[in-house]
């Protein structure tokens, strides 16, 4: 994942002009903080480590962030763009059964590699912080309404192309398939196996093929 | 919930035979505990937290737990417990698809009063610690084993009723409803609504549904 991607992708307005430095400096801070509260949670991670950890000093840090929920805050926004940086590219074009087979062999292949450790980053920040702060909350629902948002327009798609039934609501089965990727994800963290990730997303999918329409696949089907 | 409930529950082998006032304050301890990890995260509750929330003293924690590690171990058996208690009495009669939809409304009203807040301890539990502790997520992965294994069960029931088809293997069944509890609550949580649980429970519990047989229901099916 390139430096200028991850940036772009996860943009937050900024409160004042940084300089390229400054914006790498910052940029810096902000992963190692990503990934300190991804491996340590949110509360077991303290500013001093966020120091340390991106080699800046203590005044640099607050220079970019006024207190530890600012950091927060770039921390959610960063993760949220990691994920869509490689959630997107399989569900940008996503129009097919064929192609959500695939978005789920990817994902099984991925969880399979790690036996299941490290979970979903944003649904780690959901399941710590949603209680606990509501500005926190509001930007991890704003990324998962992102995430299904891709899901339900790949899902329009098979029904414009005639694939599947137009009558079924496709927000509807996005959001089961994102609720079957969170709950698999997390039962294959503490199975140390992809499988539940794997069961969790077929009988989501399943919904989905149900669907289909007994039919030859319509001309500019995905092979 | 009753003390006795939880803690007959929860029971783990003492090490030391406790009086019953041991019993009692150790007791006391772990639901302090429980309770400030459930809020805060197990990295956001210090020993010096759960002494004052318990009102008992720092020598007596020490007593009773060597150290945080065995006092998270308790909290996991009393939350698995405690989530046990409200899940048994609905899933280990279940033996109909009218039965699992009664579960599906008991979970969707109970998140639909608290505005999704909350979430599963058990969930909250496994994505905090699954990757940090391996006594952890043994237990942890333990627990959601005895979970889907009363699901299992009912879907076993319901198969050997004649409702549904016997060729579906119920275990499966099993996992992607627990994924889409798990899920369907992560996704609740941060949107703080009850939709999300009531639609990913609604897409897994339509793969039982769709194996229903044609048939009366045999005598004996829960009305």
């Amino acid at each position: 994942m390139t430096s200028a991607g991850a940036t772009s992708a996860g943009a937050e307005p900024p409160l004042r002009r940084l300089t390229a430095r400054g914006a790498l400096t910052r940029d810096r801070i902000v992963r190692a903080a990503a990934d300190l509260m991804h491996a340590n949670g949110v509360a077991g991670t303290t500013m001093d480590q966020v120091v340390e950890a991106s080699g800046t000093s203590k005044s640099q840090l607050y220079h970019y962030f006024d207190d530890k929920d600012a950091l927060v805050t770039a921390v959610i926004k960063m993760q949220t763009a990691r994920v869509m940086q490689v959630q997107e590219p399989h569900l940008e074009q996503l129009s097919s059964l064929q192609g959500l087979r695939r978005w789920r062999d990817e994902i099984v292949r991925f969880v399979d590699e790690r036996h299941g450790a490290n979970g979903c980053a944003i649904g780690s920040l959901a399941t710590e912080l949603s209680d606990r702060s509501e500005p926190a909350r509001i930007l991890i629902n704003a990324a998962f309404q992102s995430w299904e948002s891709y899901l339900t327009a790949g899902i329009s798609r098979m029904q414009e192309r005639g694939e599947i039934d137009r009558t079924a609501d496709a927000a509807t089965l996005a959001t089961g398939i994102l609720a079957a990727y969170q709950g698999g994800y997390l039962l294959s963290q503490a199975r140390r196996s992809a499988q539940p990730m794997a069961l969790a997303l077929d009988l989501a999918i399943r919904n989905v093929e149900a669907l289909a329409l007994e039919q030859k696949p319509a001309s500019g089907a995905v092979s």
